[in-house]
């Protein structure tokens, strides 16, 4: 085991002495959001830093899209996050020397995000070059409860001798992006996309409002600051001074302390964007917006932020006993879930939520099919507001489907306001299982929550949009078999197959829920104009639908012919030329059995009621051979079916991989980003792992066992309307309603009607004799927990 | 009929009055070549213009290539033809006015492309806007004789009054081209690529050096003009005066004529370019020429031009009884694959040859597969040296090899200097099919000329190399088959498929054809290293290679699985939406079947051998079926293939598209360039379509029939060392040695020992009864060949 990067705690995420080489990376597990706001963590002092990163969520800039050789339907233009102005900054001066990490001697520097504060904590003390010591404390929060305020309680006291102390809190825009793109057009829209149209003070307040030059979006940014009365009557005095010009707004706090003296401050930021509102409008509402902030103050604000969690943590907790360095990923996992999503508003979360610039921004279908899950259970709402913005793109995605000659609505595979931004056709266009996708995210949150109104208001639409298109995309054989042609699914390192399982068979339950949502609410399908005839051909296509069986290998195979194809020569490939597709050209990757991620596997969970017990046995054995998990996006998914068919051992390797993967940077990209797909793989590896939790039409099923190293797993979940509490013990698991209307279950072949205020304690059957856990391609089984999390 | 475009001719092509409109067009049928310089057939003038060309043949400018999502493997950098300093233009001003064709009044306005003397003429008379009358003769030519030297005579004769003649002669750099690049880093590259390095005047002659930015070529530019005596002892006299500066070199020539009076000169351009030699060598060199050229005269030049073609078409011609069109295209098309040849030294030619700048002035594998079994034939040193160019490239086809993880040598899809500058895998890195067909030349060329040194010196290490990549990119199965998994034939409206039938049996040719060579030639394969187990396994992977039969069907499908891919919906395709790559995305071509071009078709042709003649007509029929010919290198297949299974008429048909395919454009791009593969597609239809001509180790075989409107057709070809004259009527083939030791051919089922100076005459079978015509999708069958040609 490596040395954890971070002090083992269950409830924070700390380092200590500062250390240049992980900046970027403890950027972004430092980051705070509140799904509208993203903050790095940046140095208050703003240098040194790895990657400055201020986003607010759906502010990006269009950029061309530059193609060697151009192709009917590629898309013209794409989308880049953008940082808008940052407001983190504050450089301080100790008797007019720059306070900097690297100058002077700094002295136990903590970091420290706390997950039930919500907030992100520093303290130090500096040692000028000349020998003057302050310690500097800084607390900083995105406001759970404000949706567009950021603030950063600051302060700064005199040790052993007076100092005099000047702070320059700014706000600053045009920061550039890490990553320079190769083509001059991207990088120059990219360099400076912030157009200046006003800047404002009013006493110590200023505000500043841009516009984005291609994508058109005014973005403003205000900031308040408050001293704070450190209550001593003759306590030192500060002055506040300022300015804004251009790009830049800057407060000028001065103060001069004795020794033992304090000058603490509340610095507010406020973030607003528009896509429609004028500058003045949007000028006045985040000026208003920082005046309501400090107008309730730092306290309550703080105390708001703690209440909003401490209400998230009582739902949404998963506790661990055995294991403590699972338990702080686990709550580390279930923050970023949390302040990624919790005051989304008609907007998605992308891939690397509002943590790092990676993947420019994008989200993907990742979201819906790894994220959603988890915002079903423990927050609806988030759910909710991020389904209801991909039915705003439904405009998008019908001419998406007309230009490519096809019917219904195709969502786009990476974008930020719904239109495609993707460059790579085999690997994006032709990916079209983001539809059903979307449809099955549909369906689970309609299911798990009732919303109704939303079902009526958005899914209906939607399942018929998609319904349409698999009809128009698949065909019909001789013999009446429905077929889908040419498409790639999950695994990257396969595409443009026939007949792949996992879209196949998403693709079948999209055109039943079509079929089931348009008889739940006949009035609205007659207002969007299906007709009869039209259901009766989803549901005769669902039942059409070809799931390719290889009887000889009695396997099913990724797509039709796949488990024909060659298979990748592991024994000759080196550790170093991992990832492949960094190594590799695609064309060989595409033609030979070798999975980046899990695709059938996911099959396999996804659509677990269309396979045998036995299938799935053989086919997580034959997969786990092919599997490199290129893609972060592959261990939960290996953890759930390792559990299910019986590698407790292996699917515990694979939660400690997802666990572990941002926090220890396994795959050496976590400064563009935390992945939060993979993230939110920890409570899905927990839940539908060890908890074998299967939902369906017809009801849930847990069959919850645990792997040696863990004595407890307890959380709840939300499912049909309730939500039931299952505590995992070796031997049995005790299920309880927490809220809502009994619900029946299956514990194992057992059925279970749970009600509130009982509890049912039920013995778990002794787990088959494990066979020998499959083998992976040669070096790339995962590591082994006890390596992951430590001896203990 | 649509009239004709040019006047029907059996030496010339000429067109009358101006049009704007067909102005880029005839500039591509009008230029001028001798393969090292390329003109295009811009006005003198200079404007109007639809696209200024100079090229020479090698020269390009690298530049970035832009990728949207990079992937590993796709080129860094690209390269485009650009402009060389242009000497075409001559500037008129008669009495200060400036002649241009759309002032004044035009008469007679007549330009004229004549085959056997290898000029572009041009006659007219101009009345001024103020009503001076001159009448204004021209005839160009590019050296066949001097590789580096272009010359015009120009005249200007003053009509019923005196006129001031001044005339700008220039030679002017850094034209641009016509097409913008999307990509800016592109279209900067390529705006200004030719940087000034020396500009020189001495006499009336002068010399420009130029260097392209990126990569690094020096060009040297030279002019001089001499004034033509009319013999008069009181003639006009005229001045020059020569001035060269920065990108324009000018020579000034004035003349005061008398009514009836006539100015005129000749102006020499020499054109030459290095990559290597220094700027003050090539400078020297190029005013030498130009000096060797003045020395020589105008009318030894023109008169060397005459000899040349009076040789080619001496061995060359094909003679067409009954279709004066057909006659006239047939010269058209021999005259652009010679003058596309005729100096050559170790360059391959471009997709477009030198007539434009479409592709990019790329070369590409229809190069090696179309147009070099033509040079075979009538120019067997230009054929050897775009060989030996292709041999210069291995250092780069190995590397790409490497690259992209195989053995031996991989040539590029699309270059001008050897390094691959394709930006769309699927398409070219994926149609490894190119490496078979140059080795098929490769054969080709050794089988038809005896060339052993060629074969010594660069075929054995081709065939050795290309040999090695085959056997590291295919694989065996557990049966021991030999599979290519993964590539894209030559339909590009299909693409990454398994076993594809042209690619399999093209490679199982290579590799025999490697185990030939090197069997030939012990001594060399020993110093290249070639083992004898190497060639043991060359030999048993051809016998290995699979070649898919669908034996529902009773047709091979043109890849593993092809025919039951869902046929493409022909009758919901609207007549506008062709070419399909334009109208639909490449995911739905893929997926279904549907034909750009011949591919299986073009392997009945290649692979001649392979096939049974029962099987050939299957295939025929199949794939007409679903042949679109969205591509100009289809129709020549088509047309053999169909005269061979017995369908005369259609193939005459496919004939007649080929031969009208740039004079009638009817790909309405021949502005771009000509199809230097689609016209020498006009002597394979002759020549292996009703001659009916297919070679082979064993000896040639030749099944003659002509179509109901050809009452006979007659041409030489060059067969194993010998030259063949066939002469071809309706009943009867007559054949004679012309030249060469005598050689054994079969005529149908008839082995016929062909010897000197004996002609033999030999009945032509009765055609069986034909079967009913397949047809092509809706809307695409060929033109009737009584349509294009015109009844008669």
């Amino acid at each position: 085991m490596t040395a954890p990067r971070f002090e083992v705690d269950p409830w924070s995420l700390s380092t200590g002495a500062f250390d240049a080489q992980s900046l970027a990376h403890e950027e972004s597990v430092f980051g705070l959001s509140n799904g509208h706001i993203g903050w790095r963590g940046n140095l208050d002092e703003g240098d040194p830093r790895g990657v400055a990163g201020s986003y607010l969520n759906g502010v990006f800039e269009e950029h061309p899209m530059p193609y060697a050789e151009d192709g009917y339907g590629y898309p013209d233009s794409g989308q880049s996050v953008i940082n808008v102005p940052n407001g983190q900054i504050i450089r301080l001066l100790v008797n007019d020397e720059a306070f900097d990490v690297r100058h002077g001697t700094v002295d136990d520097h903590v970091r420290r995000l706390d997950f039930r504060h919500g907030t992100l904590n520093r303290s130090l003390t500096w040692t000028t070059p000349t020998g003057s010591a302050v310690e500097i404390r800084s607390t900083r929060l995105v406001s759970f409860a404000h949706r567009s305020i950021a603030a950063v309680r600051y302060s700064v006291r005199a040790l052993d001798e007076p100092a005099e102390i000047t702070v320059l809190s700014e706000v600053l825009a045009n920061e550039p992006l890490p990553t320079e793109h190769a083509d001059p057009r991207v990088r120059e829209t990219l360099a400076q996309p912030l157009v200046g149209l006003a800047s404002e003070v009013s006493g110590t307040a200023a505000t500043m409002v841009h516009r984005t030059r291609e994508s058109g979006l005014t973005v403003a940014t205000g900031m308040d600051h408050v001293i704070c009365d450190d209550g001593s009557p003759d306590g030192p005095s500060a002055s506040i001074q300022t300015h804004a010009e251009g790009d830049v707004a800057r407060s000028t706090i001065r103060a001069s302390l004795r020794a033992g003296e304090t000058l603490e401050f509340v610095k507010f930021v406020g973030h607003e964007w528009s896509a429609r509102a004028s500058d003045t409008t949007l000028q006045e509402q985040v000026a208003h917006a920082v005046a309501d902030a400090v107008q309730e103050g730092w306290e309550a604000i703080l105390d708001s932020q703690r209440r909003r969690l401490s209400d998230f943590w009582s739902s949404a907790d998963v506790l661990i006993d055995g294991e403590p360095r699972l338990q702080q990923a686990v709550r580390f996992a279930l923050f970023q879930v949390f302040q990624a999503s919790v005051r989304l508003e008609m907007r998605s979360v992308p891939g690397k939520a509002l943590t790092g610039s990676g993947y420019e921004g994008h989200t993907f279908w990742d979201f819906e099919a790894f994220v959603l899950p988890v915002l079903n259970s423990a927050m609806p709402h988030a759910a909710e507001q991020a389904l209801r913005w991909r039915h705003s793109t439904l405009a998008h995605a019908r001419d998406r489907a007309k230009l490519l000659r096809l019917d219904g609505a195709s969502f786009a595979w990476r974008t930020i306001d719904g239109r495609e931004s993707s460059g790579y056709w085999p690997a994006s266009t032709a990916a079209f299982h983001i539809n059903a996708d979307i449809a099955a995210a549909i369906v689970q949150y309609v299911r798990t929550t009732g919303d109704t109104a939303f079902e009526r208001e958005c899914g209906v639409e939607m399942l018929m949009e998609t319904a349409r298109f698999w009809l128009s995309l698949g065909r019909r054989d001789a013999q009446g078999v429905f077929h889908i042609d040419g498409v790639t699914g999950p695994d990257e390192y396969s595409a443009i197959m026939n007949d792949n399982v996992y879209t196949n068979l998403m693709a079948q339950m999209n055109l039943r829920a079509a079929v089931a949502a348009a008889r739940t609410h006949p009035d609205v399908a007659r207002t969007l104009g299906i007709a009869s005839e039209e259901l009766a051909d989803w549901e005769a296509a669902a039942a059409a639908v070809h799931v390719p069986y290889d009887a000889e290998r009695e396997v099913h195979p990724q797509a039709a012919g796949y488990t024909d194809l060659e298979r990748w020569d592991f024994a000759a490939t080196h550790p170093e030329q991992y990832s492949l597709h960094s190594h590799f050209p695609y064309f060989d990757l595409y033609r030979k059995q070798v999975v980046k991620q899990a695709d059938l596997v996911l099959a396999l969970f996804f659509a677990h009621e269309a396979f045998t017990p036995e299938a799935k046995d053989r086919a997580f054995a034959y997969y786990e051979a092919l599997t490199v998990r290129d893609s972060s996006l592959s261990a939960a998914a290996q953890a759930v079916i390792a559990a299910e068919v019986g590698h407790l051992e292996l699917a515990y390797d694979y939660l400690a991989e997802v666990a572990t993967l941002d926090l220890d940077d396994l795959h050496g990209n976590t400064h563009e980003g935390v992945h939060l797909a993979a993230l939110a793989g920890v409570w899905t590896a927990l839940v539908c792992g060890f908890g074998g939790l299967r939902d369906s039409a017809s009801g849930p099923i847990l069959r919850p066992r645990l792997p040696a190293r863990l004595s407890r797993v307890r959380f709840g979940v939300r499912l049909h309307g309730s939500v039931i509490d299952l505590d995992i013990a070796p031997t049995e698991a005790t299920y309880r309603v927490r809220s809502g209307p009994p619900l029946r279950i299956r514990h194992f072949d057992e059925s279970v009607l749970l009600e509130s205020g009982r509890e049912i304690r039920l013995a778990i059957p002794a787990a088959p004799e494990p066979a020998a856990p499959p083998e992976q391609p040669r070096g790339r089984a995962p590591i082994p927990a006890s390596r992951a999390f430590g001896e203990h």
